[in-house]
């Protein structure tokens, strides 16, 4: 194989075949994709099909706690298990820039083949294309990916109902601190790494416990408060935080601080909120704890009365806060 | 609406709200995408589906024929079909160089929303991504899709037989040509455009005169030497093609002549290949006839005997010429 990826990869001719060959059938081997068609054909088992595609541009490509590849399955099957599907077949579709390490290519590969099987997620499609140097940065890849929906789960944005509580399934602002510091070169002490992992067991698990959660939304771009705001425009409701039961770690709270930066707006990539009727809420806390990925869980607010669509957090300090919908520029290339 | 895309119109907050209401809903506008879930929830009435997925990075991305827009929508139609399903639903996913101009966006979005209205499938969920300047060039977009197979269709690249007479459905090489004319100010005369299009319907026909077809592919990048030489490889199988039933266009003809290229290996993105069981092949090419998109179709060759899984050609002045898999880079972003 050769050392760095040339305009050749992306030719459709020898050099695509080597590249399929070489490396996206020796570490995505299965079945379907082995037999390179234009479409994977599938055997689809249910009436009810999720549906999802995100495209990952993160700088850096890799960074404690996990590198693009890996990345680019979480990011998919979360969307698919957020919808209540259990995540079960993926797409795969780089945009790599001419010159681009072949060896780095392969642990992303390999790092995506290696999240996937954890996952239990197959990737049955590709596309390779390869642009000239200086047309983009480094590496892009899209995931889309197909889910079939749980029996009798009916999770929508636009679901969530007066007296549900509100209960995340960890700390807060792991991944966009991470990536940040990485980014600048600051030095982070302690032990933090980007949160990034795949969430569909969990969230297996407490649909298993509590069918009637009404919205489940991972809280990436934009952190809590984008999809807090979301949820509140769509489903028509307000929310009311607890400062005190929101989890952040002493690296993120303190690097926030410094920076001026709020938790609450930072991105997530294995996080999880999720709005449950009160009647469940014990229960499927107690569940989240049991699993390795909800260990931090907590119940950090509830919805309150309809109509005004406001998210408000009464602070440590006993004061009452809006979280508005983030209208700034964030942190580019997060995801 | 601003005239430039901002890094906040990616950030997941106000600015990727406003894109997504005053853009992509506005344009792509269905029940399915309008839920705005982190899935698409599709109800899946075929057992056997078909999933496919492809990123666009062509350059010029508004060109003679059509744009990345229609492309991306094309591109993704046609995988489908050519595996012998109703393409559905598609994906949409941007990845977009901050300083990007908001009309053309927006063109090249009424373009998309155009597309898949004529080729009849739906865009039903996507993700945007903007990158700050300089990380990127323009604007690359992703389109996966899902399609449901016909009944009694069994089309696969590793299912030609010797006797499949090979059937082209119009003019080699204008996608190519017309791309590499533009960006290098080539002077066409004549009015060659690209095929850029849509095959679904096209496809449909003829499966509907004949299930039995073997192979159907789309001559894309690495045209269709690079696709026939698959097959060959896949199907172990050799083909023998006849230089004089090779439509190509006279303008396509001439630019090749002058710059040493052969049409065989120019891209097409409007162009399939079949491989029709003897019996029927008259009747498949003339249900191609009397389709717009099938008027210059073309019996080209058909497969021989099996084993050495060769391409060759017998040529206009009577020889013979080995068709080789594309080896070299080719014309870069020309998809």
């Amino acid at each position: 194989m050769e050392n760095k990826i040339s305009l050749a990869h992306g030719s459709g001719g020898k050099g695509t075949n080597d590249l399929i060959n070489s490396l996206f059938l020796k570490y995505f081997n299965n079945t379907v994709l082995n037999e390179l068609n234009d479409s994977a054909l599938l055997s689809v088992k249910s009436k009810n099909v999720a549906f999802t595609t995100d495209s990952f541009v993160i700088n850096p490509i890799f960074f404690k706690g996990g590198d693009i590849g890996k990345l680019s399955i979480c990011g998919t099957v979360n969307d698919l298990a957020v919808s209540g599907a259990k995540p079960m077949y993926l797409s795969s579709s780089f945009i790599i820039e001419e010159g681009f390490s072949m060896e780095s290519l392969e642990t992303i590969v390999k790092s995506m083949a290696k999240t996937a099987e954890i996952a239990n997620v197959k990737i049955v499609t590709g596309d390779t294309k390869v642009v000239p140097k200086g047309s983009t940065d480094g590496i892009f890849i899209n995931t889309s990916g197909i889910g079939f929906l749980y029996d009798n789960v009916d999770i929508k944005a636009s679901n969530a109902r007066i007296g549900d509580v509100i209960i995340v399934n960890g700390t807060l602002g792991d991944h966009g601190i991470e990536i940040m510091c990485e980014r600048n070169n600051i030095e982070m002490y302690g032990n933090l790494s980007s949160d990034c992992t795949h969430l569909n067991f969990l969230i297996k698990n407490i649909l298993e416990t509590c069918p009637y959660i009404h919205v489940i939304r991972d809280a990436t771009r934009g952190g809590l408060a984008a999809v807090l705001n979301e949820i509140a425009s769509m489903s028509n409701i307000s929310i009311e935080l607890e400062e005190n039961f929101i989890p952040v770690k002493e690296e993120v709270k303190g690097t926030c601080e410094m920076l001026g930066l709020d938790p609450l707006y930072i991105a997530n990539e294995g996080k999880i909120c999720c709005f449950v009727p009160e009647k469940y809420a014990y229960d499927v806390l107690c569940k989240m704890k049991n699993h390795p990925l909800g260990i931090n869980a907590s119940i950090i607010g509830k919805v309150v009365n309809k109509g005004s669509m406001e998210v408000y957090m009464n602070t440590f300090i006993g004061g009452k806060r809006i979280i508005d919908m983030p209208s700034g520029y964030g942190l580019p290339r997060i995801c």
